[in-house]
Parts: structure tokens; sequence; C-alpha cells
């Protein structure tokens, strides 16, 4: 069956990936929170697979519940793949224990609640919590954020193994969403200071003018393994009364992490 | 690369199923609540995929993010994975709907809210909102229900195609975690009682009395795309009051995806 595709015929030897199981793992990447309807041209175009080759993988991770059709016959990610994904220890094993914090200091801000795990040189969303009043969010649960410009995720690459801080540190940063530049220095000064307070402070000014206070959540051994943040309008702030509270909650999650032997 | 593998060796044409992805997918599918760490052996075993290619289809999983790997070398499902799915219409986009309201119920009932979708014959659990000092839970998010003996899946059940309803009508039903029968005809009355109420109830005594409360949750058009429960200790539940409860939030939820144009 692989030798009809073309990456099969590129040689003798075995090629480094799989080409078939590549190709399942590419459809899936095809979707997007901008697109989470996709009919089969659709998932041609984006994710480059020849259509007959898309449509028999396509029909495999439907058969398997990894994708689902809707009444218009678009492919969409399907209820299967979010019982899988409920198995990441990273994830929901972290996510239970962390949301009745959440949920108690979503009552005493009125905002949004973030809750952060870094992936290489990026922070996940693993869950938010927002009130009915919020004001729209950046960031959906599952989506990836950037360490340096978000408030959980300077908590997260403060913590982080030298390796990814000096990778990062090695690009060129940009404040999003607002393009402003970050100077390597600065960027340094600041997770320094994130570090000795355990607390980390980031103002933005656009879409409206925020301030985001995040805290550190650590495991058995003290290692970090989130970030805790919230995410308040800057008028009317009361930023040391908020990292109070946002510490706390972090120091409580922590707590029952510990007492379940989560090691991260 | 797939004519080494016994499916792909079994006649000359191409299989039913794609061997390789279908082995990528059963690599995943070889992870549960009660194994969600797993050693290469481990999931040899609980895959029945031979070795080479367990860790073969391991290797690319994980480079790709649907697996990772732990301190020990363990492996387990990945934050790709939990990016992946929160794309589930069904899933994440009635989520982020339901939640506002679900932490509305849970403030005033201080037990589970539950937010339940109908995969085929069974029940999904989208997300649960348990208080502090809830009692210990039988489903988590992501995990599989019984349609007919949880008060969610009653009411999925009731507004379920008649061909789905008759399938599960026609099998041997117990009542979990009891282990009671339940006869046909007494479901089907029960159902019809759904239908008619617009509400179901569910008493069960094991591990402790406890009564589920559940509701309809409706998409553009009227068709029931989910359902909405609460389940409370039965000592001092005031069932009329709870019902009033779930009804009302389920129908914001309700209205708010019919006013986004929430197709189910």
């Amino acid at each position: 069956m692989t030798s009809s595709t073309p990456a099969a015929g590129r040689g003798k030897r075995p090629p480094h990936g799989d080409p078939v199981l590549d190709r399942g793992l590419a459809l899936l990447a095809a979707f997007d929170r901008e697109h989470q309807r996709l009919s089969l041209l659709e998932l041609v175009r984006r994710s480059g697979i020849p259509k007959s080759s898309a449509a028999r993988l396509a029909g495999r991770l439907t058969a398997w519940g990894a994708l689902e059709r809707d009444a218009d016959g678009r492919y969409c990610i399907g209820l299967r793949l979010l019982q899988v994904a409920s198995l990441a220890p990273r994830g929901q094993g972290l996510r239970e224990t962390a949301l009745p914090f959440m949920r108690d200091l979503a009552g005493a801000v009125h905002q949004h609640v973030l809750l952060v795990v870094r992936d290489g040189e990026q922070g996940v969303l693993v869950d938010r919590i927002s009130s009915h009043r919020a004001l729209s969010p950046l960031y959906h649960p599952g989506d990836r954020l950037p360490l340096h410009s978000t408030g959980a995720g300077l908590v997260l690459l403060a913590h982080a193994p030298v390796q990814v801080q000096e990778a990062l540190l090695a690009q060129d940063l940009v404040q999003q969403p607002e393009h402003i530049p970050v100077r390597a220095d600065v960027l340094r000064r600041t997770l320094a200071g994130v570090r000795r307070n355990q607390l980390a402070t980031l103002r933005r000014g656009e879409p409206v003018p925020m301030v985001t206070v995040a805290a550190p959540v650590t495991a058995q051994g003290g290692s970090v393994v989130a970030a805790l943040s919230v995410v308040v309008p800057q008028r009317h702030a009361d930023v040391r009364r908020i990292g109070g509270a946002v510490r706390t909650a972090a120091r409580g999650i922590s707590r029952v992490l510990a007492e379940r032997g989560h090691a991260g």
C-alpha cells in the first residue's frame, strides 16, 4: 500500500518517519481554531496529502473516532480524541487537582484564571476559567502561547532548563499582540525577578489594557510543573492583592499535587 | 514496510483497514484511566502489536507529540493530543458555552455538575464541575458512560434516533454500579416520561445513595446535543428545586448555542 505513495518511492532505505502514520497525524494537524470543520478537499489542501490517500486515511480515523463527519459531510475532530487526551497526565491529572482552586480564585477576581504548562519553548493552556462578564480571551484551552509574552509563560520560562531559556533568548522576540521587540537583557532581568518573587506581573496594552499576575505550581520534589495566572483589566487592578490570591491558590494546588504524589 | 506485518500478509487485496495507521491508533487506545503510563513492554502487551513495530510507531507518535515519555522512559498521552482534542466541536465548543452556566449551577448545588454528549450507544462526559467537598465521582471528563443507567444518559437516549434506542433496548441492560437488571418495558416508560417532562431523575444506591437530575441541551433547530445533570446525595435532596435549577441552566446553554449558530 505504501509503495503507491511518493514518500515511500524516494529511496531504497525505509524513510526516517513512517509515511502512513505521519500522514494520518498530518490530517489531524490540518485542523485549528479557525478551521474546525474541513471538507475532504480542504483536508487535502491543508495537509498536502494526495486525495486518494487522504480519503482512505480520513476514513480510518473516522472509523476509530479520531475524526467525525457532520451533517454536511465535513470532517471535524472526534470525541474519541477528547477521551484519549483526557489521559494526558500533564493535562487532565493536573487540571482535576487545579480546578477547585481555580474556581475559588475566579470567584474572587471575576475575570480570567489560566492554568498553563510548558511544552518545549511554548506554553500550552490546559484550562481557563472565565466569568460571564469577562473580556474576550486571547487564548483557548489547548492553545499554544508564547513563553516570553504571557505572565504564565514568564513563570514557566524562569523555571525552565537553561538550554530552553538560552534557545529562546537567542531569538528575535516580540511582545504579542502589541508587536513590541523584547530585549534579551531586559528579559533576563525579568526572569531573575520572577524567580526571586515567585510571581510574574505582565501588563499589556492591547486589545485593552490588562494585567496578568502569575505564580508557579510545583510537584512533589519542588519542580515547577505549571503556572497559574489571573488576567484582569488594568483599571482598578490591585496587583498586590491579586498576587497574594494567585500565590495562595498556586500553593494549594502544589500541596495537593505533592499529597497525591504527582511527580510532574 | 507493511509487508512485514501479519495483517498485510493475509491476502492479495489491500486489507480493509490500514495496518500502520490502525496500529498507531491501537497504541493510543492502550492507555486508560488505570494505565496512564506504560513501558514499551506494557504497550506491546496491551496493544498486541509486535515490539519492533510498537517501538517504531511509538517513536513517531512521540516525535509528533501524541505521546510523551516521562523521567522513567514510560510513555504517556502527550499534550499535543490535548491541543487537537480541544478542536472537537462536540467537546470544547459546547464546553466553552456551557461552563459559565455549569459554574452557576455548581454554586447552587455544591456537588457534581456534568455535561454529557451521546456518541453512538454511549455517553461521553465532556466536563464535570465538582465542589471541594463533593463525594468521589463515578466518571471523569472524557470517560464513556452507559446511557441507560445515568441521568444524563437517559435524557440523551430519550432523544436519540429510534434505531439507537431499539439497539440498546434489545440488549441485556444492567443498572450500574448496583448490577440491577433493567427491564426493556420499564426503560421504555422511563424514556417516555423523560420526553414528557424534559427532565430525567435517577436514584442510585451505591456507593452512597445519590440522586441525579438531568435536562436536555438543544442546539439551533431544537435538536438535543447534550445533557446537563446534577448529582447530589439523596439525603436532603430537594429534587423539585434542583430540577428547576438544572432546567434553567440547560435552557441558558441552549439559548447561547442558538445565538452562536451551534448546529450540533
